[in-house]
């Protein structure tokens, strides 16, 4: 066990990378959601968005990697994730995933964050917040 | 494009699907959420847990495949997404992902639904409200 | 093409609609099916059960929505289904039918599920077996 | 109540109407079955198809059509129906539905029927058995 025991109001983290073709393939047998905006190219065509766009919860899937290997980081226990999709994310699309500590609580062990995610245009994709307790609070409550 | 154009409230959809260490896997990789708890069988075993715990986003991708593949389905486009996790998953466990109609707005196309997610003993693994968009009333914005 | 092409056997998928006097008269007009017992509240109020009843192959209808949206979703093509008709369904009554894949065979690209149908009471309404070939497969055949 | 009470085995009825595009849609509204090898054109392009198919449920209606106008006509009960999909259905196909009983039960007011329905071509389309029983005869179990 080596996860933080102590965070500071402001701390902030963030994690890119670029969600390809492949991985929304990968993640709609992972989850079963093949709705046809993500994984049909002849179906999305005809939508709004001219183009297969990735799921949002696969997007989302970058701020649960900031939380979890940065900040809070490893043993960092998922309560809450408010999400709000703002824009589309394109299949080849560098986003950002950026977190930052608004509130801890070293009773109970659980951080509040503001998470983000920004494509890189600088165009916010998803905004929202998490709250998380320290895996080794978790008996404490 | 053969999305629906109108909805009722109280229409139910769900799915059950069985979320396995190796998916976990996988999405830690499509995702980059390595988080411990998930992917280091040594370090889960040193928490509350005592052993390796699906990804809450993961287990909501399972929200995301109702939605986007039954109701209200092909060309569903989320809004926003709340979740609040209330009990862990382990892998093996199946897990079935509800949605239930609670506003339909049919001039702006919008749908608004509770969500919530199930393990095999009917424990909630996860609570919280989605807001979609279908993808044919996008352009009346 | 987005079908998908692989099954796991107890996955489960559901989807509920209430059934109104409405549709009844739709379903009648566009099956030729002006059986008195559904359309004919004189007639009907004569018989056993006292009151117009849903047509059961169109409750069997949201049978055939589970399997074509969710599970085993788009491109599933119909081989067979077995019906039986245990209980009346009235206008008005909130149907959920329900689906749970009992063998998939990943050569030939057939799913074998029970498919039932309950009221809001939760008594069964219609039970069954459907099997489905995934429109993929078919060249294979 | 104008129902028959008699029957007698080998007695035979059919039906015969045109499926139209537009009845295939109004049926997927009503069943929430929007199954894309139905509903969309495009989709449907790319299966073995070729082209939107009728909902076998939909060509079932016009069974349920003869059973419950003609043969055994007004106040048949459906108990069973076993339904084998033998070929697609295109729209503007105009379909034979008959059926044939091969035994009635004048205890118990109940009749089996050989159901099947054809096309234009005398291609066998659906095969399949009914069991039903007179309304009058329900009170009677």
């Amino acid at each position: 066990m080596n996860e933080r025991s102590s965070f500071t109001i402001g701390e902030e983290a963030s994690l890119t990378k670029v969600f390809t073709l492949n991985e929304v393939y990968e993640f709609a047998r992972i989850s079963d959601d093949t709705n046809p905006v993500h994984v049909d190219p002849e179906y999305a065509s005809k939508t709004y968005f001219k183009t297969q766009i990735v799921h949002g919860i696969l997007v989302s899937g970058l701020i649960s990697a900031v939380l979890g290997t940065c900040l809070p980081g490893p043993g960092a226990i998922y309560l809450t994730q408010n999400l709000r999709f703002c824009a589309p994310v394109y299949p080849g699309e560098a986003i950002t995933a950026r977190v930052k500590v608004t509130d801890w609580d070293d009773v109970k062990g659980r951080v509040i964050l503001l998470t983000d995610a920004l494509n890189q245009d600088g165009q916010t994709v998803i905004t929202g917040e998490a709250k998380l307790v320290m895996s080794a609070f978790i008996h404490k409550d």
